[in-house]
């Protein structure tokens, strides 16, 4: 089975996972701290070889760095805890892949990456536009997560999919921006070729799932994708150069059938799968 | 974010939200009395602004009237004291939109909205046909409550949408009265054509969604609906003279996730907005 | 309501339900001995009625012959009381209809049934291939039964619907041999062109179903079937000679909301009308 | 083990047990009417010697009668039909036991065993005083089941014990009618003393028993007794002829550990051991 | 019953009541968020009479400020919006009674309180100690609120009862100060005694519970106490003067049969009682 | 904190941690497979300091050599591979230290000690008898672990404290043969005494505790002790010579409160420090 806790920092590696157990800023309900522990449990159910993709996941050579040891209650420490794991992962030339954890932990991610790779473009896969300027007065906030992003990387170098919830102020930004696309296959296709060989940076807030298949998440929103409409993503950015990656917001314990965590792992096992493309 | 407590009676207003916190009757499993509180509660969560509808739940004129203290055991004194309260609602000229609560409390609804619009149809979005003379001998019961309608309203004057559950009775009544149709687009536009200009009661037995979508029910169904079937319906109802509605028999407690509760408030959401249309 | 616990042996039958309440090589989630006793009280929410197949239970000749009394902790003994109680049945010309349990329930009774009928086929929905030569070194394991069935029966009597998971090993098999089909109309049509009048053994691994709609299983599956792909397969194979069939891997105390042996019991009673076709 | 659905009515019996799903006047949270199911099912898990008594259930003579069908929404209907199933088992001179179900279901039962027992006592053990005159108007409610006792009976003939909860008129109610006691040692030997050799009808609100040993209940309420006092009762009521007793207000999806209804059984197993006593 | 949501601000009132939903610096497991609106709902399932103290709450003048909104991810502002509360409580003459939230929400609530009552003195009832200098570097923690509070009132006007965790530097504090008293009826004498006629803030951390009577809190330590000493410590108290108040740690949602939460309201019921005495 | 997953084997120590998640014998409800991750997770919300034994975990020289890899399904290949590693462990010079898994794995861990130190005493906390010959005919079952053990022991060496449920044949046994006894000062005084200084295996059934505090066991039984008194016992232990040990029987998903993990973790401390004595 595909349990990534055998894959430990001493072996040399290309992909470094790296879980961030952070739900700080979460204003409805808590829980996405858990979700580094519970993708690694489930995992352990999860095989190792993808029918889709036909790809084997044992020839990889990526390792889990495990856990960054928080202090929830201080926003801005965590964040540097976080950039600086990534400027390591960085500087030791493997591509870093953040398991959430609430969406902020994207923000100190992306900003190494960007500085390392200044043509990055992000992907988001969310239900949320995260577009908001702030929430209750806070800036470093997972409602705000994009919109603290574009502000270094310009609106025009992110893509949106799955957005379906959002203030009238979001929409309107986003319209204005041309950051929404959708999974439709034309759709999809103009994707990647408006990537090109820039580097991306793949951002997945898991609620861009339906409840149906995800229901184990903070602020879940009816209307999201399913499996095979995630694997027709996947398999259209096989071929793209991706340089660092995130899959965030699980919040296992409120799905108590455990069905969340075994798609977000193996969400994690296809996502690895395609950043190997690069190296 | 949409949290309609903050609306109360004392402002002036055209759609009166009455909670009905009764599951008296339910036969298999109870806990539709919890529905009320737990919509609002999601509601929480939800932002005001319907990216399907491009429209805004804020300049909507709306109150909420709290719940209907209720007297478990006592089935008729529950059915006069909601039918007490949607004779208020309609003498203020506000519409009323239920909050079950059990199916049953569409019933005093139904009738009291009847009586002021003679030329009534009722919507019933179900996936049970709600269609039997009685259920171990109790005529006033969740599984008869269209039946009771249908013999003052008339079944001519009924639609019924998304039943997959009933007896062969129920089926061949349904049949021969061709109360009976489908989410189907051409479905769709038929039945807005028969509405015509007719004024609308709306029941909404939240039980048509899909279990995968909403498994927070009493006697949940395979084969529902799905939230962009939901909301082709809704699109298609924007022009129709909505007079009355109701969302019934969520039991928040059966899904310990919360999303059934988030899905049904988002619901509310949808059908405040095109009940508004009459306004 | 379709309880089936209303049926006891001493009515003349022609199908015999057999709980088989074991669960003793599940490697990951353990609970699906708790399955046949929660399809028995699910059951009792259910119409009898199938508006799908126009069908009605009642008339039906079938029994409940309860659980099966097995000793957790010796497979031998647990796999040869099963053989007994199919070989029982089939002595009786009834056709036995198991109710799992785990997947391995399933090899003593294709194994009785194959004695009787030297020319049978199976037919298997689920979402993994079972196909492994042994699991940890035991060759007796849920995991592995489609390959012990495969050792006496032939793999090409055998077809595989909505496999979805498996090492490159099974996969690699599978395609050698050809088992695998699909959903597909066309699939379904050749499936029953292949079958002809062949007498049938029907294995329903439930977690074939996505876990959206069925999250109460041991090793959920992204990317299942959902219950109108069900309900195709199930017209599909209204005309064929069904033999002996079964419904395993309901674990239900993994989905508190109940749906999944909901769900169960509304499979087992389309499969009992099918079933009924022989008779 | 202790499965007492073993034992059916067929066989000659002096105890029979009789299920009253029963929770419609239930005003805080449903689930009592799943109580006798889940004692059943739990017993299975239970020994049938009490080390306790030194005493062997497998020598006694009970049979269980299963649960009586009651139409929800009709509380004077399921009070006939439970008045009827306890005459019936006094007309064959044999004890009832009821299952609860709520509060409530232990009327009928009282009034049926008053009617052969004219000088019979009740004691009640139970968290709230169940003394009010009427409960949101309603007369026929779980919180007014010991009023309405009282009311042929006579305040005189009853006893309570493990009361903490009630109105400041329900205490003085009971005050001044002296049915309060306890159970230190003292006071269980004069309850004794005091009931002498009347006919004892035992009645037991589970939810004397504290939340920490038994959270199943709908309106748990601190400061309850443990098994140990529990014990210390049955002990002392060993030699009292009891005609007629209850367990009810198990709630038992309340408590997902289970540990409720293993608690109720073994109260069962208790209970039965003493009501043999007289036969 | 005692519902406390139908006492509002704007009738006169000496004791208020203030929800602080705030879990920011939890470390291990988050939720206390939701312990005011839990407390609420199961205050309508309690009566307003305590049979204990012979007192009844209807006659109380206390009203519920709701709850304030603060932004998770921001510290300082939540605890200056907490002291704002607290001072305008303050202000008005009135009793403050904070509902939590993490045991930090305290730390405002005291400064405040000290800050009118100079001599005031700091009863705590607790699990843990509370005494670190800092947790994983943060000094706003919830592991630290009785360190922090020391630092400005004196270790010699504490006193901690229930403690039965901590680090051994935090034992060694607790025992050269003095500050560890037990629920002994002679160590609760003196304590009054001690207190004498000095104003009194009281902090009850839930924690301080069981886990068997309350397993709904982020970190349950076995070994608390049960409903009667609870019961003894307020009889105990009944003569002090106070002056805040407050009850947290409730978080509700690990506790799914509720009973944490009614324990809680019982517990806030009691607490408005002897507040009740000063005014 | 206490996180013993930071101890691993190739640092020098006295006592070795070794998980055995199994569970394949269990009749009634399984789960206890996954005992030992919950108590290392839960582990890491436990202080390493003792304040009842005032001792610190930290200068202890333990380590955690993590789960064994176990075939579900093959009850001898399960007891081989655990009768091997803590052979391994008495060759190193250390102390076994199990983690259930049922209470079946004691059985090779005290075979194996036995065989060390033959003039062995074994010391039961269990609220079961486990004295059946065998169990549904079954011999290697849980059920049946001490009668297998006093098989090679001989029943003169052995002590059972918190026993009680059993049938009427084991408490004869246990009579006959003098093992059983309490948990009172004198009889633990007396315990002490007869132990003497003969090396002991102390194996504790967390099925002990009662339900209330330990609610996470697949056969809870009401009237088990409480925290207190295993204190007491731990106590009056701590200058015996513990040889081996064992912790078993927690089924953590049976507590969704996560409060059996955190007692268990909690007892593993408290064990881990008397261990210590004998280095």
């Amino acid at each position: 089975m595909f349990d990534f806790t055998d894959r430990d920092l001493e072996e040399s590696h290309d992909i470094r996972i790296i879980g961030v157990p952070f739900d700080g800023t979460v204003s409805f309900r808590p829980g996405a701290r858990f979700g580094p522990a519970a993708i690694r449990e489930a995992s352990d159910g999860v095989e190792t070889y993808s029918p889709y993709l036909d790809a084997e996941l044992e020839s990889l050579h990526y390792a889990d760095s495990g856990d960054l040891e928080l202090p929830m209650g201080n926003v801005e420490t965590v964040l540097s805890i976080t950039r600086e794991a990534v400027d390591d992962c960085l500087n030791d030339e493997t591509i870093p892949f953040l398991l959430g954890g609430e969406h902020l932990v994207s923000l100190p991610a992306i900003e190494s990456v960007f500085e390392k790779y200044p043509d990055l473009v992000v992907i988001q896969l969310d239900a949320h536009a995260d577009q908001r300027e702030d929430y209750l007065g806070v800036e470093l906030s997972h409602a705000c997560v994009m919109r603290r992003v574009s502000e270094f990387l310009g609106d025009e170098n992110i893509r949106q999919l799955g957005i379906r919830s959002g203030t009238k102020h979001e929409y309107n930004l986003m319209k204005s921006f041309g950051t929404l696309t959708t999974f439709r296959d034309e759709d999809l296709e103009g994707l990647v070729e408006w990537i090109a060989d820039r580097p991306v940076y793949l951002t997945v807030d898991l609620d861009v799932f339906d409840p149906a298949c995800f229901p184990g998440t903070g602020t879940p929103e009816p209307g999201g994708i399913d499996w095979w409409t995630f694997q027709r993503f996947i398999k259209a950015m096989q071929g793209v150069d991706i340089v660092g990656l995130d899959a965030v917001e699980l919040a296992p314990q409120l799905d108590t059938s455990g069905c969340s965590s075994v798609l977000a792992a193996k969400c994690v096992r296809e996502m690895l799968l395609i950043a190997a493309n690069r190296v």
